[in-house]
């Protein structure tokens, strides 16, 4: 887990603010939920694996020695929304489009662009089965990372019942659908042999798992030439038989038909290998991929189930997460961010005298605050040029300064550090005067 | 501990950014440090009942069924600034001013606008001893709660030095001082009686808690008339005699004197019954009341010798720490939120007619969104009023409307809900008189 010092802040805060006004366009609205949850909430929701890296939290009081956990710290935002739904079911719309940047914790082993503690930027909308939902959300989540200014992501898109389908037309038993999907989920990582060599580990069969492989031999992705989805679907259409399968392509034909009119235009790739961990999902499944990242920088799905495990009704959902961490990483090592970011903490430093000068230095320092000026006051009556030394170090561009003759006249030299000049004028009118000065500067 | 839905996350939102503005005109830098520290770094920094608070997280993997913890929750935000500056010194400046606004968590037993997990809003200000700094922090704050919409709150001051001399000169032993500041500490809650019998409960002579109680037969406080600081130092000079006592009135002095020409002006009360709990305390010491809320929005004070405890090296400082929940709690029960917060999710909504028509919807809504509205699509092919009393409900002021004609047209036709009237638009243009009509509506 890390700390953020005040540059890391800044540049987090500003890809938030850009994700926020984004969502806020497509009609999403803030939720928060805390850090712990109840641990029941949490368990089983995430398979095996995942149960294992939640933080645990222990009993209270006289609870305490029996080393026994009642708490636990939030694994993802999706969870935590699904328990709200059935909570505060009176109080929210009936479509509910809700955004959620917040913290997770993983007690994970971390690996590059992945943290013990960090941000998940969750949109999701709840209440509709259409696919209009898929395609607002890859067309929300394309404007994010379009306005961020990524021009080369992709949207990996499949349909857990499409890959249910493939399963089941490749010949695999039902009872082992479940571990050929972990298989295949490893696509990405250890290649088309790597997971044939995983099939047959799980106990898949040779001739299944050869007529599986089969299906994937094209393979998509970041780096891969685009390609037409429609063929994409077409090609998989040849193997599907059944009813259900047959029905989820056609509903990922349209979600890629409604979000061609839409900031997702060409980013979506239909790629029957994407399989995605999390047990919850139902549907439509998506990932997002940029060519100098392994793995993915967001994610998400339909999860039309995980509602009704805590509540009495289902209620249909979809979203998608973005790794704020893996953004901010794939940002820095391109050089994304603007440069003002990283811009001082201050316009003006009001230089301290002596003691006796210091009332008038606070009471100029608040007079160029209510001018809109950005003001710092160096606290000690050190000599000047190590007070001066310390403003320039900082980025601070101009020294305000308040002599017994300033004092005397009612005014305030102001020194621009990068012109090394200097001005007086009148105390009332100097904070005007530097707003003017950084202005005309840019 | 809550979630927060959407009002309630615009309603934080909208004090944290008037938060951050305002500590940023000081020159105050942000920080964030992660939700989890090593228990170690908080065991011993808060007195035993603060210890008692801690949430202890759980050891992971094989080591889980020792029940041993090994990591906790943040229990303020001061011990892990002093914990950064002692590991990233050499990244940070030599006079840190900082700002922090993130969540901690206590195991206590709820109260009015405590909870369990809640935000502090810290500004500190590390590397000086100078009054200067009492003086800024004192303004800053006051400069947030009156753009916050405050006009009554007053920061009680006293320096931790000033009670030692204070019990010094009514003879209690030294041994006794602690015990003794847990009594006064009650003064709010239990009254001068209440603390005499406390004084008296802890082992403090008769004749020492008589004469210590006459020291404060002065009552200030926010709700008493206004009083004035000097008359206030002069009179507890008056029962101190020793260099380090005196001196520690002196800085008070300077500190009110300084804060004179700021925001903070009239604001300060010399409270010498004001104690405040926490242990890390060595200088002057702030609580800041509002009349209609027990207890303080925000307190404070110096702490020279924390982030030694860390570090080999001592860095003054001093800091701030407002309240979030209970700025909220005040400002909702007084109506001080603007009207806007409860505003709708969106702009406009575009209606759905059927499956033919949703790429259409959709375009017509991404061009809306370009042209800077708040757009949400209604995902579902239902009645048409159904749709648009969806739209009334949530207070989305227009809808579009895209039936076979107006695609056949390019066109588009938007209902004004409040206003009862509709207008045909060529498609390109309709966001435009939208954005047009809301900017009259004010």
């Amino acid at each position: 887990m890390r700390d953020f010092l005040p540059e890391d802040v800044r540049r987090r805060r500003y890809v938030i603010d850009i994700i926020t006004r984004v969502y806020q366009r497509y009609g999403f609205e803030p939720l928060e939920t805390p850090a712990v949850e109840n641990l029941a909430t949490l368990v089983g929701k995430y398979g095996d694996e995942g149960s294992k890296l939640i933080y645990k939290i222990l009993k209270r009081g006289e609870h305490e020695k029996t080393g026994e956990a009642d708490l636990a710290l939030r694994y993802d935002l999706t969870v935590p929304l699904a328990r709200v739904m059935a909570q505060h079911q009176s109080k929210l719309p009936r479509l509910f489009r809700r955004y959620q940047i917040q913290p997770v914790w993983r007690a994970d082993r971390p690996a590059r662009g992945r943290f013990r503690e960090f941000y998940q930027c969750d949109v999701d909308l709840l209440g509709s089965t259409s696919p209009v939902v898929e395609a607002e959300l890859c067309a929300a989540v394309s404007d994010v990372l379009t306005e961020l200014g990524f021009n080369d992501f992709v949207i990996r898109l499949n349909d857990r019942r499409v890959l249910t389908a493939l399963l089941g037309a490749a010949g695999v038993d039902v009872e082992l659908h479940g571990p050929a999907l972990v298989a295949l989920d490893k696509f990405d990582k250890i290649g088309a042999d790597g997971v044939a060599g995983e099939l047959t580990a799980r106990g898949i069969g040779s001739e299944a798992s050869e007529t599986l492989m089969s299906f994937f031999n094209v393979r998509v992705g970041a780096d891969s030439a685009a390609h037409s989805c429609d063929d994409e679907l077409d090609r998989l259409g040849g193997y599907i038989r059944d009813e259900a399968g047959r029905a989820a392509l056609e509903n990922l034909r349209t979600i890629v038909g409604l979000a061609g009119g839409t900031r997702a235009a060409g980013r979506i790739r239909v790629d029957p290998s994407l399989a995605r961990g999390l047990s919850y999902y139902t549907g439509a499944i998506m990932e997002i991929a940029v060519p100098d990242l392994a793995g993915s920088i967001g994610a998400g799905g339909r999860y039309d189930n995980l509602i009704g495990m805590f509540s009495r009704q289902d209620i249909p959902a979809c979203g998608f997460a973005l790794g704020l961490e893996r953004v901010l990483l794939v940002m820095a090592e391109r050089d994304m961010f603007p440069p003002e970011l990283s811009s001082s903490p201050a316009d003006v430093m009001v230089a301290l005298f002596d003691a006796s000068t210091a009332p008038h230095a606070m009471r100029v320092a608040d007079q160029m605050r209510a001018a809109g000026l950005r003001v710092l006051v160096y606290p000690d009556a050190e000599k000047l040029g190590k007070q001066i030394k310390y403003a320039d170090g900082r980025g601070v561009p101009f020294v305000a300064l308040l002599g017994d003759d300033e004092i005397e006249a009612g005014t305030v030299t102001v020194k621009d550090l990068s012109a090394q000049t200097q001005h007086t004028y009148e105390q009332a009118a100097a904070g005007a005067a530097i707003l003017e000065a950084l202005r005309q500067r840019g």
